[in-house]
């Protein structure tokens, strides 16, 4: 059993740990930190019961699985802190899962790997074809912001109408990102499923549904208590929601991506290492935002995609690096570090990002 | 006779129904359509006998021809707008004729291209090229807008002093850039002008310049009617001024370029097709806009290269994705669709956009 | 001896001059003037001093006297005016030198050695690290901008704050790509350093470093001069001072630079020429700019990082048209022509650029 999974066990006793210090009043800070531990275990094991399940079922339904629950943990989180009515860290961690995947997770990856190997490749084309998609997705869900920042007088309705047209438009254009990549072209995306394969007998569908239905559960429990506590808990520790939207609760809902990303990244696999990275992001903005601007409609917390301007920047001047250093097929530990660089920065900026925002 | 052809022909019944709607009055909107399909076929003539005449009189001469009489259609609705003083909708148009035909044209024709070849090639070189000159062109034009948006207390006076400066430095750089093509570099874009070549007996050159004088004729005389009735059509449509500059003129200015790129598209011409599609881009860019900027000044008519902020933010948008798709020299049906969901996003957004704008 | 020797010590003539025009009180323009002269061949004479002595001490010890004293110049200059308290021409300088590195001394770069080769090549791989750094680089100085834009109440003191908390990370990205060009990644550089060797006796290192001891204090005194009638004497010509921070004192500071890449474009030398070029830029944006921010710090004299909001845009303009023009590795005259048009339109809305800035 290798030191990761190690690791992984032991965060499972943050479960019940959260749980006391629920029920016996330890007070909210400590209840949102052992919370957030106690997600990391339960995302690692969705994460591998639902790579266990798609193995049985198959390729097509198998990869359905996977791009469905892939971020099905930030999911949970975010619905839940969206039906609590926290619509403005909900909006902020759009942006950040999508900055976090791009500098940080990349960034470590090709670092760490980098630190192993003098020069890493990676498939350009599938590199490409994402960048791409991944452009237009970050594109589309910045557009009601640009346009609000851009103009006077926009009401809320009309951003709303648009934030619903745009949601509907990314979720078409990521049934189709599947179609291409699962049928019509599936044979660009083969190195990166071959890596993944390694000979095991069948697992137990059983098994594994029956894991990941316990840990959606837990999840949704823990991300309850993690929401319930997050402003006191963040007030606490002199952190605006921005700040914690944008950074804090990415990296707990999507630390399973990052440590998959980089364990592989060290194991000279970078065609998978960024297919996380990149897919990740191209998820979040493809399918979880969308989802979650119809779902707020549907809840009755309307959640336009109207962000704050510096995040549009933030986002913006993620992808225009993360392009500039993934485009050439080929990484070393500088450009890891350029990326991580981006990242720290950045953070500062939200840091001192004061609450109250830019006209419009 | 192919079922274009056909179509283009049939088109052609629209010049005497516009007429006829007109002066039987008909109503606004009715000549407003009319005229605007009665357009399409001409365009798709004027671009016909450019190029019958431009084999006959040879390359140089030729290519200069092209070069200048290629976006006659959008030039010649732009100053008959610009003269009846419709500013705003014809600096729409220009924005609109960029986007149009970096989104819609190379969008359409990647799909449609896409759905019948699975990979297609292009060369990349006259791609990059091209996508440099434009890059450069949309910045240059772009400039007085950001500049205003950025700064206080800049006088009209200014604005219009400093489009007039980008226009004449833009005049000369398109100037260079059939230099470049037709004379010190014409071997690299030898592969684009061998595949429209085919064997045919020489063209007459009477014949053609005729053809080519009654449809400019013609086109005025649509375009009269087309802006006479714009905005009370639009308006009864429930469109803005903006939506209509941006959307609906660049489609009836840009109709015949659209038709060319798609079909030579689904021939696995894809060469042909882009160089269609950027080069209508850097055209507008390069020198329909500068002609305006100085048309303007010289009727009297002043119009400064000051764009709506959000204009600014959907062109930069639509020149980074179609270089981020374009840039490798492939192409399939996927990022002909990232392409067209952009196109409809922005879409979406104009239709949305409020008349009033953002600062300065 | 060639040409530019002579110039270059013909221009010395003006340390003489300049001193007259300051102790005869010639007026501030005739002093600004030839101070502005004679630091050109100074800077010159302590670049070839440094080189001298990097090729006595070694590559390593070397490398990081170039790395530091490649800007001395520009650096000196602006420690002085900082000194002054003409912070905004510092910071106006600090923007003016990475498009002029970008525009003006690559730009001049193709054109004439494009005029003379058909078609030059260069090593894409520096190029694409070297960009990427520079994005980074260029994206950290410009975040305390684009903050202060997109919001609202945000105090002097956080500007501050987030300033030197950029400048640290700069500096350490700084040192690590120095590792990386000098230490782990070095064979990549090797080309580029194998152009500049020529077969020359071993330099006399006590005889180099009295003449850069020498120059440097010159400069300075020039500096001096230069900086103290700054003001007075582009006010006569009708300048402001954004003007003069962003294209007349880069000018001044990076003509060695200039004259360096251009000579060796003109030899084919294209490798060397790009990375003087993007290199100085880069040196600019990671060593110089948070260099000023400490020191400014430290003098009591606040410089924060918050530029105009235009110059901003210019910026990223230039990043980007540089980038898609230097990406592929070839480069021709109509590419340089591009980069000095974009230069030209840059230039002249600095120049139509009223005082008072935007929002914020």
């Amino acid at each position: 059993m290798s030191g990761k999974n190690i690791l992984f066990l032991s965060l499972l006793l943050f479960i019940p740990v959260s749980l006391a210090a629920k029920f016996l009043e330890w007070g909210d800070l400590i209840v949102f930190i052992t919370a957030g531990l106690a997600i990391l275990p339960l995302a690692a094991w969705m994460g591998t019961a639902t790579e266990e399940i798609a193995v049985v079922v198959g390729p097509t339904l198998g990869g359905l699985l996977n791009a469905t629950f892939g971020n099905a943990t930030e999911l949970i989180i975010a619905l839940i802190a969206l039906n609590a009515g926290l619509v403005d860290v909900v909006k902020a961690s759009i942006t950040g899962s999508i900055i976090g995947n791009l500098l940080l997770v990349m960034g470590l990856s090709m670092l760490l790997g980098g630190l192993r190997y003098k020069e890493q490749t990676f498939q350009s084309i599938v590199a490409r074809v994402n960048a791409s998609s991944m452009n237009l997705a970050v594109i589309a869900i910045l557009l009601p912001t640009a346009m609000n920042y851009t103009s006077i007088g926009i009401s809320e309705k009309t951003l709303q109408n648009l934030s619903l047209a745009v949601a509907v438009v990314l979720i078409l254009v990521y049934a189709l990102t599947l179609l291409f990549s699962m049928k019509t072209h599936a044979y660009l995306y083969d190195v990166g499923v071959a890596e993944t394969e390694e000979i095991h007998t069948k697992p137990n569908i059983w098994l594994w549904s029956g894991v990941l239905l316990v840990c959606t559960l837990l999840v949704a429990l823990e991300s309850e208590m993690l929401v319930d506590t997050l402003e006191v808990a963040t007030s606490k520790l002199g952190l605006t929601s921005l700040f914690t939207g944008v950074i804090l609760v990415p990296i707990i809902g999507n630390a399973a991506e990052h440590a998959t990303a980089v364990t592989v990244a060290m194991k000279d696999k970078m065609d998978l290492s960024l297919s996380v990275a990149v897919g990740s992001s191209m998820q979040i903005a493809l399918f979880v935002a969308p989802v979650l601007v119809i779902a707020g409609w549907a809840l009755g917390k309307p959640m336009d995609l109207d962000f704050k301007p510096f995040e549009l920047v933030a986002v913006a001047v993620s992808v225009l690096i993360a392009n500039s250093i993934s485009s050439d097929g080929k990484s070393n530990w500088l450009e890891g570090t350029l990326l991580l660089a981006a990242y720290t920065v950045l953070g500062f900026a939200f840091y001192f990002h004061p609450v109250i925002s830019g006209i419009g």
